[in-house]
């Protein structure tokens, strides 16, 4: 008898993952570890590869460390798990250590727990992630590891893309989590085609204990608001194929993304004068999406910061293109100025 | 003292809109209207330009009569209006001719009365849309007028876009209504960034009795659903900016997914044979959002129906281009198949 379903779901995510890290690191492809930038492991002993699994002790990331243990070694790669202790809650390092030793029980090694400091930047959300990322990129690094496989499902992704489309900034913000990030593709997501309730069964037929974070049903949080309440009334009007909807829509997004971005990177060489300035008539002849793409560029390089930078900034800029009648100069963050003089589009620090 | 607030917004939507039809009437641009394809007034009375409204005796398409009665006159236009009898519930006909006495007491003139026979094809709203649209296009051709003035507001954006997302098939689906539509640009909507509160205050403050389509409150409907209850409770997760942050990602979405298509044609002729087959070898190099939407054209120029065609579909013919491995013949809506021989890319009606 073969195991429970739930629990070859997650195998063969983790399965194919661990494939494309081992292509990855041999073609020296996203995946590959740039040789000299993190500490090789001695000739010596040399070591068979090592992934790790970034673990909260919650169902999802309980699931990935499980099933990490069980492929890894049939791939000749060892597992090791991390856990981050963000201090945010009372105990939360004994917490931090429960899950050292659950994640050891599963035959992980090495496995420790990272204790970390979150401010304030962006908002409560924001700063935990950054503080947990930058931990995670330092760990990875002392280790010599090829890949951090982090737990995110399809269910976090269809909250990622709602967050995203509140934002109202665009398809880039409507394509969520990429299964492959970070730098030299460290971060790799194998859960983000599989939903939630797979991975919670998982742990069930599995008897793993899992915890759950009251962050998680917090109303304080977005996240945890669009979670029970936001996604739940959206699928009552929409039907059920609304988790999966999003997550197939923020793959597409990043494609129709990337493939603009790749456009407005081209175009631009081709609309500015012999001094680098950017002619308006040229950019007049653009496709809208291509045209405000390259505005956003030049606005960035000249020093506005890009979170501070919405699509109405843009907009204003454009319309001394599309709908000049002499208007005046236009005050963008980080107090750049964005002008017209003579046909040309002038943008910078003022 | 000035008009209500709300008055003097939808006055200003609608006499912007009425500036752009005449500008688009004088230059020729998308509102023209084709010489020769609908009847000429003749040249001895020589009317002046007739704009219509469509109006259900809702509180958007009342309020978009008024604002149409009180802006046309005073730039030569003549404003006249209908109201299509979907014969759906009981008493529809004496609902659709009250509807022609209120408009008739705005002073729009001609006002008409169409009844349409609704189908089945795609489901009640569909079908209801089709039969309605059918109708404007020949009231329209049959009075010579310039446009039809549609009453959809920011929160109908806001639905519409909700209901592409529960889609999944990509941002041209995201990217809602179109402030100009139809043959010629026929259709405009000028309240697309109105809210629809402003519209209820506006036929509040002007003393108009408005209709409220028993329709719009049917749980039946995936858009009253969507209105009553799923974006409420994205409102109350993601706060108050969500209906503009959908209408915003509209616009956004349309121009990307213009550009992709422009893209995408030009790109076509580029990676066909002499024989005017695909070379594999060169889709391959595209994009992945270029290359999808060139195969999607292929399949519907292969006599794929575009409405049974989706994104998963198209996905299992690129691996055909990206990973093959001598799959066979993929089949596709309506009869097509797409094969891969000798390095080319077959799509055909098998």
């Amino acid at each position: 008898m073969g195991p429970h379903p739930a629990v070859a779901a997650i195998r063969l995510a983790v399965r194919r993952v661990l494939h494309d890290i081992l292509n990855d690191h041999t073609s020296g492809e996203p995946g590959r570890r740039a040789t000299g930038r993190h500490p090789e492991p001695t000739a010596e002993r040399s070591p068979s590869p090592l992934v790790l699994v970034a673990c909260s002790g919650g169902a999802d990331s309980m699931a990935l460390a499980s099933a990490l243990a069980f492929e890894a070694p049939r791939l000749g790669i060892r597992a090791g798990g991390v856990t981050i202790d963000h201090g945010l809650q009372a105990g939360s390092d004994l917490r931090a250590d429960e899950v050292v030793l659950r994640l050891r029980e599963l035959g992980l090694d090495p496995v420790e727990s990272v204790a970390v400091t979150v401010g304030r930047d962006g908002g409560p959300e924001a700063a935990a992630r950054d503080a947990r990322y930058a931990a995670l990129d330092a760990v990875s690094e002392r280790h010599g590891a090829m890949a951090i496989l982090l737990g995110h499902t399809r269910d976090d992704q269809a909250e990622t893309v709602l967050l995203g489309l509140a934002r109202g900034s665009g398809i880039r913000s409507l394509s969520g989590m990429a299964a492959v990030s970070g730098a030299d593709g460290r971060y790799r997501r194998p859960f983000l085609q599989l939903d939630r309730q797979t991975a919670r069964k998982a742990c069930m037929v599995q008897s793993l204990p899992v915890w759950d974070d009251p962050h998680n049903a917090d109303p304080a949080y977005t996240r945890s608001r669009l979670r029970h309440e936001g996604l739940p009334a959206l699928e009552k009007a929409l039907g059920k194929g609304v988790v999966e909807a999003l997550a197939r829509t923020a793959q597409l997004s990043r494609d129709d993304a990337d493939a603009l971005d790749t456009w407005a990177r081209q175009a631009e060489g081709s609309v500015r004068d012999a001094a680098g300035l950017l002619e308006c008539a040229k950019l007049y002849a653009l496709p809208p999406a291509v045209r405000r793409r390259i505005l956003r560029r030049a606005a960035i390089e000249a020093g506005a910061p890009a979170g501070a930078l919405f699509a109405r900034h843009i907009e204003e800029v454009d319309r001394l293109i599309t709908g000049w009648r002499g208007q005046g100069a236009i005050n963008l963050p980080g107090k750049v100025v964005a002008q017209r003089q003579g046909g040309r589009l002038v943008i910078r620090q003022g």
